[in-house]
């Protein structure tokens, strides 16, 4: 704790007037607010499951790899109450989670009674983003009149709308249709939900979103014509971000069709991996340009031994890849080494742009007097190379085995206190504080209110 | 029938070998095969009323246009048979038709059961395409999972699925919330369908078509952004069509605010035309570079008294425009005259293509000994002003009213039959024969088929 | 002076730690960082004459406008000394400017010899940025070999290229064409410079640039298919600004065809402004999602009387618009008012990227303790009509003559001064200061730089 | 000859009234109109050295691969008279030509004068294309007031403008920096001329073609950029034709990083192939789609040993790639194979396309009585693998050594004569007939007359 209050003297000493996203250049190494991981799903339920990494070994990697703050999603059973699921979560993250954190909530399901609990979780419950999912047939999928309607709900109480995009009325189609041909490995997991499938709901939402005047956000931008529906709408005005994340960043889908079967299983995600090789260089173009705002990790890991329910069956492995350890180095390295960003966007679409659009700023996001010491020393010229060897997560696979990055934290300063250095964690279980989200976040609800003076 | 016998000798002289697309000049006019009116719905039964103009009053307006065949949609009550509409159709084409027309059925509801159905009208009728409804919510909208299965049926029976694009879903909502607002003249329906509406309905029925890999033919393409996803997929590869109608292409949707509450009435068709003023050149000059391929009229009218029963509320008005009469004219006007088309994509989209398309070739949409002698004597210099009270249908009002367009038929020959001349209509009621058409025609199958040996 | 240092007091205990773009609401108006005019060119000679608003009319009208600092340009006659031709324009400045201003230096012919007067300038005289031009044949012109090398100059140098882009070549060869046709008003300038050779000029200097890694910023966006190349460009990974300016973002060149000579003929500018009505629309929706970055005035006027010169020959019309007074509060009521961006983004596309760009900031571009106490009181409520007979410059023609604008400043402080209160001017000509600029602006250079060390 | 009438014969019994696309099925083969190889540059002199094929090699490989007519360039030195270089190709093809074959001018410098030869040219010698470069600086290079002259001459002659577009003033800095940098091999080549450089040409000669209302042909199409304009410009009305080759369809520029020089030196041409291995499927995919019209082969080729010149500068190295034999069945294997196109669309696209641009039509480009009896009897599901070992080239390199294609020619008949059959070749030496070409051609300049009749 005191090594933080340390840190933020100095801060105050180099930097009179700092802004939110400057870097201070300190022999090479750069002070920087500390990343938000905007997307994680730790220890999740999942047929019977459970994902390996919980929320100790969850943050504990997100520490490592310089985030010192995740929001994780809380996914009630259809049916469930959301106050309910929420407090579980909250349960089991206050108790193992070593950083802050916060919840998004996701609507499994919607009928009109729901409208009570989501207003109470954004009035009294601090959360202020909801994720539909437009896939999971017959699971957790929303039809369009559902989602218009929760969309209208979102807008009226000023939260976001996240969207899991993909059409699950093709997919449930497709699934069955591959598995009649007989294939039934990983490949037919990417095999059944090619990327135009993911970019239709893409389009499908933000088409919803403009028409109710609600902001979206899409998770798990994988794929270039996801990307490139995102782009063409915010050039036409729609106020809609886009979540690219580690996996769809960092490596590609070829290797679902890799002989080794664990490997190939442990790229399952969805939406799923490109097979086009180009995408991760497309994908970092667009969000250097600004194109795509936000990264997250998605991180949601499984065993080879749980993947291996799948073994005859794609559609029953359970989804979900690593990446919050190695977000900030895989962004660091495929743009800013590459001259596609500089620091400041490296800093932005880390860390400072979750926090305006999730309204934690300028408490997160930001190297500043008065904000929360999550603090990251970084180097910007160490070179590693990411192994399931070295990694500080529980699962047995690394999705980025044997992929050398630039750029790594030095030190990680949470909370005030040191909890990287010279290479060591010195994390305590359970510190981590759930930290509020009020509604109505100008950066993303002053556009929305203009909009709904001058139209109809 | 002795001048289209004359006729027929003539072009043997001339034309050693005719193309199917080839242009004669005579003294500055041009025989060309005559036009297939690919879109019409006369005497269409809508919500207890019929719409103005029967299969005589249309025929004979198609035929005063320059188009000597026509393809009406069979519009099956949900619930009742396939069959039982089609013979309906068949039984009032028959005693009115003055050309020879043909007929899509729309598939207004779905269930595995009506697979037999389909299967006979292709087999046994003549049939080789359905359409499907994606909007129209609880009355003929279907599902994407039913969407599907029914490409899928089409693609085996080797038909074409035609799509009505538009998110039904999308458009309940925001007619409830027009209407809430007090909104409620034609301005109302445009309001309730912004394009984006139509582009993504467009986007979905594609993106369902390229996994069932079923040719898709997009009706009443109304927006540059419904024609934007037509062409974006054809570039990637997609086998799908695009159908721009008289109205799209000659005028505009700014008149839905007309004060004139009869001439804004007059104007309801869904999809909407665009209140973007420089649509009809975006359209057009996409219907030139080959992004769209055929042109339809959509033809469907309503008196002023039959609009009148939505005067107080939009969503009651009767729905569909004129155009039969006024298509070639408008095309040749809009696409010839400015230089973007020559006269051989001139009768490629207003005759051939559709004959291609819908396996008419070489019978229809030639020039040519053994074809049909359905041709037109085309004047490119002659120029008119539209207008309700010359036009040769029944309806009281012409949506391109006071337009003054160049070019127009001279003589129109049909069933080798001269039945314009002079200005003068000679047309026989019920004389229109009904045309069969057989499944998986060349010009489309060729590439579905190549497609399915090398894909999944 | 007073004013200035209660000001900044004042900000100080209202904002405990403010950020570059961080914007107060005081009892709904805001404080933000005085504008920054990228580009004027005030007192102007051209072919004997010089512009109607010298540096104490035009930086008057700029403070009046909200900008406290302006960028005006060096036109050196070809063949003159760079640092002649500088010093001359400093001289002007200093004796009359009312506010800080800095100098772009235009590069109007080439030969090697000139590399070092650029480097003199940048290293002895605070020039980080250099102009070329590819229009205008024969005078400035540069050939692509030439842009080429002074392009691997300003790269070497830490400067920015900035580009007047039209193909001079095609301009010369069309304006003959339009003369032989008996075309001499204003509409043979839009007519003889179509936007296609404005948007050809854009990208090439785009290629140029890329292939030299030098940075690049298009003065004067004018067209929809010149931003669009920008923002292709960008997407693509360049490192490219554009700027669009009052007049772009706020009319259209179908005056060039008004029956009133003077008002035709005040509208000359070059790139012309698009006759396409749509375009203003388009400019600030692509300035709002950050395709653009960063606007100018371009102001250059010049009276309807020294116009008249090219009463008979329209390429004899002296060039240039208003607009330095008039940008802040078109882009509010474009941009703001309507929802296409936040107060933030107003701040950083008026001032705050320009500083950053330029190497102005954090001097200028931002409110800080420490930065310049150049500061704006905005009010967004106001709402007054642009007028010849209220503006605040001397030319005697507003092509703004008649719009009404949303958005204005309250109070303008100046070098800590109040400048602009209550609608009364309170400026002092020549207190101005001339405002160095380092070379290697991190905002720019960073990415450069480490393009250069991946790149070949 | 007695094979050629008894072919035709058949035509008429099978076809009744043929088009000039229709494609006979026989047992599984087709008989097709011959291909035309639009660009060929055999016994090309280069810097005191021929080419290795000359006009009875070269015109062999082409009958062996399917193509019964070539059109070849005509180079004059620079300052050389048109007709005299035409004479002397004239007297070179008419010795050796072993089909017919017509001949494009290019255009090396440019004044004034030229253009009574070319004139000349038009009107008395069959000439109607003329081909200009924006590469080669100081060699052929015309500048964009040249290019807009040459246009405004071919227009009014009613030619086609041909471009080799690359922007050869950036070449030339870029040859220079590159080989300053070290690097002598053939990557220098590709890391030269990057593929902007080519697209950027192409942009520029499309607006000159647009302001010159000239019909413009972009030869050697090598790159998805130079393709997307060229579709640009298509959607916007220009009216202009792409041509890929045999080398931009088949393969890529990977290979200049060979380590065999031999190989790596083979793929020198210019533009360059691209590096980017996903060029060719898009390149396909937009030939497909109607986005390009025409391929060619630009067959130049060089033996190793001619190669071997710019052993130590790759600018040396003389250009030109092998591929009028391959062509066809590249397309094919390409293209219908996997159902991009149908098998009208490969004879539209090897053979009609180009008779209808460049005037041969009737004549050339169709089955038909009347048409010349050039012909080819395709099998479609015969498979071979390319290699210098069996090709019919004097070359000692075949840049498509060891890729394996579905599709090749059964048999060929040029004038009348069975020339391939079993395997065998059958040619005679000099029998090859230059082939006229009209100016004017409808399918092109009926849209220029619209188009000079409506604007400006």
């Amino acid at each position: 704790r005191e090594a933080g209050l340390r840190a933020c003297r100095q801060i105050g000493e180099n930097l009179i007037v700092p802004g939110g996203v400057k870097i201070i250049d300190a022999h090479g190494r750069m002070v920087m607010p500390g990343g938000i991981d905007v997307h994680t799903r730790f220890q999740m339920p999942d047929r019977g499951m459970v994902s390996a990494d919980d929320f100790y070994q969850g943050t504990r990697a997100a520490l490592a790899g310089g985030s010192t703050m995740i929001i994780d999603h809380v996914v009630p059973e259809p049916g469930v109450s959301l106050l309910a699921a929420f407090n579980q979560w909250r349960e089991w993250a206050d108790s193992k989670s070593c950083c802050d954190y916060s919840l998004h909530v996701d609507i499994t399901n919607w009928h009109q009674g729901m409208q009570e609990e989501m207003e109470s979780l954004v009035k009294d419950h601090g959360v202020n983003s909801f994720l539909v999912y437009l896939a999971y047939k017959d699971v957790f999928q929303l039809s369009d009149s559902q989602m218009y309607e929760v969309f209208g709900v979102i807008r009226d109480l000023g939260a976001i709308a996240q969207v899991h995009a993909e059409n699950g009325d093709i997919i449930a189609q497709e699934q069955c249709r591959i598995l009649e041909l007989g294939i039934t490995g990983p490949e037919g997991h990417v095999l059944s939900r090619p990327e135009e499938v993911e970019a239709e709901a893409v389009n499908r939402s933000v088409t919803v979103a403009n028409q109710t005047n609600c902001p979206l956000y899409i998770t798990k931008v994988m794929s270039k014509s996801a990307a490139d529906v995102i782009a063409l709408a915010r050039k036409k005005g729609a106020v809609v971000y886009g979540e690219p994340i580690s996996a769809s960043l960092g490596t590609d889908g070829t290797h679902y069709w890799s002989k080794n079967w664990a490997k190939a299983a442990a790229f399952i995600t969805s939406p799923p991996l490109s097979p086009d090789p180009t995408t991760p260089d497309y994908l970092n173009s667009l969000l250097s340009c600004g194109d795509l705002q936000v990264t997250g990790s998605a991180h949601c890991t499984f065993h080879t031994s749980q993947r291996a329910v799948g073994k005859d069956n794609f559609t029953l492995i359970p989804e979900g890849t690593n990446g919050t350890e190695e977000r900030l180095s895989l962004v660091w390295d495929k743009c800013v080494v590459t001259g596609k960003m500089d620091e400041n966007q490296f800093v932005a679409v880390t860390s400072t742009n979750a926090a305006k659009i999730f309204n934690l700023y300028p408490r997160k996001g930001r190297v500043a007097v008065g904000s929360d010491a999550d603090l990251v020393l970084w180097d910007p010229d160490v070179s590693r190379i990411i192994s399931a060897k070295s990694h500080n997560v529980a699962v047995d696979y690394n999705i980025f085995e044997g992929i050398e990055v630039r750029g790594a934290p030095l030190v990680v300063i949470s909370q005030g206190k040191i909890v990287l250095e010279e290479g060591d964690l010195h994390t305590t279980e359970g510190c981590g504080r759930y930290v509020s989200r009020k509604p109505f976040p100008d950066h993303v609800y002053k556009r929305i209110k203009a909009r709904s003076r001058v139209s109809l």
